[in-house]
């Protein structure tokens, strides 16, 4: 007999993590979806050369490679944006340009599990490439702003523009330095400001200009006052006010677009890694969970593909880190446990009764019910218990007497409540009684 | 520079192809789920003595393996009926019996792609497990039926049971022979009954037994002919005589829940491999396509997970081939070649109005419409053009002269005719007005 289980590190999705996964995947498809953003899927595995060539050396460490049939070397994606960068220079010809795609799929990393992060795991991403348009960049932020307003969660979307960070650095003199004074400030939050301004000491920033780098990083209130603030900080630094002013156009654009006042911050701490994102960058944060980290994160990127293709792609989106969300959705009781995605178990009362069940069950599925009708003729009690288990809102009782009389319960699982159905034998009559019992149960 | 390519036998979903397989699967989730079976996932690399367990030598062979970073031998899914075995056996005891699940992944075989095989392709498998019901084995075939009903083609399923063919195999005195026997008879359709004879008679199978089988194989007809002839063919073979009432069942229980007539045929040549299935078996075809072979095919087993745990799982369930469904639909001219999920394409006409259009877009994604906004104010015929080969249904104008008079041109791009809008630059007035000619353009 051989042992059943999962690899260190993977884990299997059990209905009712499927059901609240799926659930969550169709609200992302919506809304991607809703602003013309288009499906794509790539292989999951590549040539490794595709994959070793952009990766970090963190990321080749963790990747799962081996010679396939062919004695190939290839390797399993460890993200979207690398196969999307590769799929973008191989096919761009015959995507047009401005492209915006949305993809969904799973990524495989051999990650220390100690950190209790997973080796496999789903990313959601949203990408518009070939446009520099800052429409496109609001319209990530739209994006980000529909879809956890859709999830029905509490969360503040955090957004900087890194052009604001290099003008200042710039205006510092600290150019040649940036990539270990954002490292440094990457850890606010998780370290005290003192420690960081002895780091920034260690890598020789004068006491001033450490002054200078903290008030920036510590900028909060509304977004007027921040970019004010941000404004003087970066002084005649192009770059800086290119930076600010973007931040003033995606404030104003959601503003039109109806974004709540409150939602967006301008949040000039940050920078999220060091060579990638060149303009707007972006975080969210449940509101009830800051501690959680960003659930959606993205930025503007000047150019996607450079290692595979010659054409210039300038881009920007964002993925949302759907099981760290789902961690989060559980964390706060908002994940329902339901182990069924059916609406009514249909109880199997009587054999004789077979072919009355299967007309009732498929006259509530045309209706657009969902229904489990029990397989077996087994005892009532356990019929419900384990409907009930499961998380079935109701149960439809209909036995020898009630086919008799053209009757049938209507039982509440979460209440064990029954109301009687009186359909005279009438199938369109019980469908009825059904749905709107169902509607009366959902709706209070 | 990296040449961008996917590695031989794996390939790239482009928008127009995922838009369709994203529909068909909605379906299938719907259709699965209508009958309360619920969605599990599994992770895509397994322990290798899990994968290599049950599999046939020709998928051991086909089998991706490696070892991980733990010098652990792993190796990619072949199938989803293996992780379902193991993941059944793990979880029975927190899952209840009887447990439905559906289940839609990728798979991984290396395959040789001589035969226009891929070797990443996609299955979408549901089974109803720990339960030997006929109801069970019915909602099968009701499953099968409904999902393609709602995909939209004309089909047949085909059905058969195993009892039936090792009843009469036992009647002729075959039943040592059956596995060489199953394996001719699988092969008719392919080469002639003279051949598939000629075989038979090598395996020592007597002229009058290679009769029988050819004419219990050949049988057609109406489903109550078939079974009435099938019943003379078992004669008083015990296992062949339930095959037959199981066939019965089935056959009548459709009926009950509504399938139309002549949407099931018995045929008794479906065999289905040789080891696994015991009860009923199930193939279906597309009526116009009938040599892109079964697109949905399925059956009954005596025990899932026997290699990882004691107890008894007997099941029942189907495999949608969504790949072989796509290439026939595609054949068919079933699929159409949009390459966006929008409804609307918004025209960047004016910068400044940029505001508007941002009110404008939201407002017809809060009452459900899917719009592109065009990220830059190109020349108003370079929109169009991209916004036609995307395959928008619409194009939604409005310039600087609209907005002042409070009009806008709604575009149909198939037809190339405009509607002109009064709105009165009101959003309600606007929304409603756009909404009803969508409408119109896709009913008429």
């Amino acid at each position: 007999m051989i042992e059943p289980r999962t690899l260190k590190g993977f884990r299997d999705h059990l209905p009712a993590q499927a059901i609240a996964r799926e659930k969550v995947l169709e609200i992302a498809r919506r809304v991607y979806r809703s602003y013309g953003f288009a499906p794509i899927d790539t292989p999951a595995l590549e040539y490794l050369e595709i994959l070793t060539g952009k990766g970090s050396e963190e990321t080749d460490k963790q990747l799962y490679r081996f010679k396939d049939h062919g004695g190939r070397d290839v390797g399993l994606r460890f993200d979207l944006t690398v196969p999307f960068a590769r799929f973008a220079a191989q096919h761009m010809h015959k995507l047009g340009l401005p492209f915006k795609r949305y993809h969904m799929a799973a990524v495989w990393r051999g990650e220390n599990t100690q950190r209790g992060r997973y080796r496999e795991f789903m990313q959601c991403d949203f990408d518009t490439i070939g446009t520099t348009s800052p429409v496109a960049d609001l319209e990530m932020v739209l994006v980000v702003h529909d879809l956890l307003t859709a999830i029905g969660v509490e969360f503040t979307i955090r957004i900087n523009d890194r052009r604001v960070l290099a003008g200042i650095l710039g205006r510092l003199g600290l150019t040649d330095r940036s990539t270990a004074v954002l490292r440094s400030l990457d850890k606010l939050g998780k370290v005290t400001p003192e420690a960081v301004a002895a780091e920034l000491a260690a890598h020789g920033v004068a006491p001033d200009a450490v002054a200078a780098l903290l008030e920036m990083a510590g900028l909060s209130g509304s977004a007027g006052d921040v970019l004010t603030r941000l404004e003087r900080l970066v002084g005649d630094a192009e770059q800086g006010r290119a930076g600010v002013a973007a931040l003033r156009t995606i404030i104003a654009g959601a503003r039109d677009a109806g974004v709540a006042e409150g939602r967006i911050a301008i949040d000039p701490s940050i920078a999220r890694g060091l060579d990638y994102y060149t303009g707007i960058v972006l975080e969210s944060f449940l509101d009830e969970l800051p501690a959680l980290g960003s659930i959606c994160s993205g930025g503007r990127y000047d150019n996607l593909a450079a290692l595979y293709t010659k054409q210039s792609l300038p881009g920007v989106g964002a993925s949302l880190g759907i099981d760290r969300l789902l961690t989060g959705l559980e964390e706060l009781g908002r994940v329902a446990t339901v182990e069924t995605p059916a609406d009514v178990f249909l109880v199997h009362f009587d054999e004789c009764h077979v072919g009355d069940y299967l007309r009732i069950a498929a006259a509530l599925r045309a209706a657009g019910m969902a229904v489990e009708f029990f397989p077996e003729a087994r005892k009532l009690g356990q019929q419900l218990k384990l409907a009930a288990k499961r998380g079935f809102a109701a149960a439809l009782v209909i036995g020898s007497e009630e086919f008799a009389a053209g009757t049938a319960q209507f039982k509440n699982l979460a209440t064990q409540q029954s109301v009687a159905i009186d359909w005279h034998g009438d199938l369109h009559v019980l469908v009825d009684a059904v749905h709107s019992s169902l509607e009366a149960l959902r709706h209070g």
